[in-house]
């Protein structure tokens, strides 16, 4: 599994002269999107299959401010996983601070039926998935 | 009609200490939505009868700096309306820098039938829409 | 104190129909500076005597998703209050789906001298806003 | 010059399904910012010097839209360039359904003095810089 790389966007700076905290939310989400797709499982698929995967908690801790043109390498583990609900965590490091822990995040996810509503039992209808989300865990 | 106002959010700064560019291009939009509002014509019910309405361009010119926390009055105008596709003219005025005018703007738009993904000729489909946008570039 | 007002908007919205979780990150940004501005402190002020008050923590549980056109109140109280650090709660309510509680967040943070980088004490250096804050605690 | 690639984000999306207009805008600062790094003149180090750069004009006409996930190229030209203005003319390619040109855009821009407000006759006091911008032109 590759980490993900970004280089923070000059759009992304606020007044302060660092990268806006809310960013660091759409930076896990690429970061797991790009995740998913390494393990063979890209997001576009399970909209395909008619499934939504809401958010259902985000939370971040902001360390370092990061500055215009860092580059920052994030590495995601698996958090708790059931059959309903997972979490991922995220260690952000910014490369071109010597490699410094900017920032620590999680974000909680499941997945519905988009016809139901209903909440999918991983390990029953996305068994695949579920066995190589856990495996990642005990990397 | 009454024009839009918008306060300017801190996380649309940027490190020059100015509202970044980008986001003029969604105020043009929320003022767009908001007058179809007033005019009696939500947007999102555009969006049930099974419309899509896709930008066909946007522009904007940068007069003046605006700065987080002015407030920026947004009026709009309707440029060219043909059947097919009309443009509107975005007015921004800084109310917090003496209502100097900071930016103008437009934008192009048409509809389309999200089925057959056709364009809708304004005048046969959406006749009486069509007509209270022309009433308004009369203003 | 009157709680902030917001209309979801178009360009907060993604494919999944309903307004992305990283804007609920902003939201509790414009209320909380409203916030400070109905204390009679706003943000801007603080940031003119040399203060920088970077985030140090933000966090959001999504309970039920908001779309596109929905009006959302959000309430802010205060949660812990020390010298150097202080936290925010955040009760966001749909009031076009019933008033119905959509989402709960916090948000922490600290002030630092932008001279010289280092933490301020609040009760020193901030005394009477650091009062307002807590007299806000206890209503 | 290697053109700029980007993979449009989850969080670029808009309840229509695909990126919203306004991100294009973004897209082309990503990619001029890149194009100023592969020269040999990073942005960054423009601020360091005391220039600022603000964005006179923008403008994009959406051709195709892209979704989720789809790789753009985004290929920069020289368009005029006076020696206080110049544009830069974008062309973005969705590598992702066959390379069609999905937009094109234009930005127009100068260099400003921070101190003093002023503009930078850029064949004065940014040369270099502007025979590297024209040479480009004649590619």
């Amino acid at each position: 599994m590759e980490p993900y790389i970004i280089k923070a966007r000059y759009y992304e700076t606020d007044q302060m002269g660092i990268i806006h905290h809310s960013n660091y939310i759409r930076w896990m989400e690429e970061a797991r999107i790009d995740m998913m797709e390494q393990m063979g499982y890209p997001y576009r698929r399970f909209e395909e299959m008619g499934y939504l995967s809401p958010v259902l908690r985000a939370e971040c801790e902001y360390k370092k401010s990061v500055k215009f043109g860092d580059t920052v390498k994030i590495v995601i583990s698996l958090g708790d996983c059931g059959r309903l609900k997972f979490s991922l965590n995220y260690q952000m490091y910014n490369l071109s601070q010597g490699g410094v822990l900017c920032a620590a995040g999680s974000t909680r996810h499941c997945f519905l039926n988009r016809e139901t509503g209903l909440p999918v039992m991983m390990d029953k209808e996305l068994g695949e998935f579920f066995e190589a989300m856990k495996s990642m865990a005990s990397e």
